[in-house]
């Protein structure tokens, strides 16, 4: 199963693409090769962030953003785009109505390409990652650097927050097959 | 000029369209000539609403609207989309988030047909329309369907408030010109 996670931003939109190994259901009934097989981690295939033009209208920025997660989707080829679910309570209400900008073309990317969206509570998806779900950021930055085997942390943070989505659904659709 | 003014939502983006004449710059010298061009007023073209299936997944939601505005775009060929402001204090702001994914979307559209974007303030919108800012939505519907000298008052709320906009941009270019 390949997975691409979105952290959505009109500045900035990182962008994780990881494959999961999916269980075999033939192995079901061994559970020996069953363990091997879940022992297999998630393994990053490409992780990056796609930029509005600081410059741009608004109209240039989600063209960006939307043909930006279009081309990823069109390149990788994800089965399913996991996105951080909406909550109520925003510091800053302008930002947050501009991320949904953002959020509606991303999106509109993943259905025009036929793709499912899933999406976790933020307290999930840190819970599922590090087993707290008021992690640090840099609990969350060391366990997804540690997961993914990668040299150093991932940067920027909105790179670091999309890994983490991506990963949490890796990890809650081991569960499942389990 | 013509201008298509929308009111977007994720169930319902109400949109209204309007043919403004364009005062002509060769009768700048005559002012009777330009007066008599100034007395004619915007011209309904055509009204609606957009719907996202509400039994539909927010991608599904998000496409349709995208593909309802490309689509009155491409047959009506406005020159300019006039959209609210946003503003920083909504009553409800997970609605105001999900109106951001409705607005990306159609942001969007307007890139990619080429067509530039004007905002108004809500204010703005009312004072120009009613001479008030703080009129109640009557007083808009009212002063709306005697401008553009329709039947009735334009219904759904989200058609009366697209031909707000649509109505405002108009009135706002003429003071321009003159």
């Amino acid at each position: 199963m390949i997975v691409l996670g979105i952290d959505p931003g009109l500045n900035t939109t990182g962008y994780g693409v990881l494959e999961f190994p999916q269980v075999d259901e033939s192995l079901r009934d061994s559970n020996q090769r069953l363990g091997e097989t879940r022992l297999r981690g998630p393994r990053l295939i490409e992780a990056g962030v796609v930029r509005g033009k600081a410059s741009g209208t608004l109209g240039e920025r989600v063209r960006e953003i939307h043909d930006g997660v279009a081309d990823v989707i069109a390149s990788l080829k994800p089965e399913v785009l996991a996105i951080e679910e909406l909550y109520s309570h925003y510091e800053r209400p302008t930002t947050a109505i501009l991320m949904g900008h953002a959020r509606g073309v991303i999106v509109l990317a993943a259905a025009q390409a036929g793709i499912p969206i899933v999406s976790y509570p933020s307290t999930q998806i840190k819970k599922t990652i590090t087993g707290n779900g008021h992690a640090a950021k840099w609990q969350m930055q060391e366990a997804i650097r540690r997961e993914l085997n990668l040299p150093t942390l991932p940067e920027p943070p909105d790179v670091a927050d999309a890994l983490a989505i991506a990963l949490c659904h890796c990890y809650l659709s081991r569960t499942q097959v389990g």
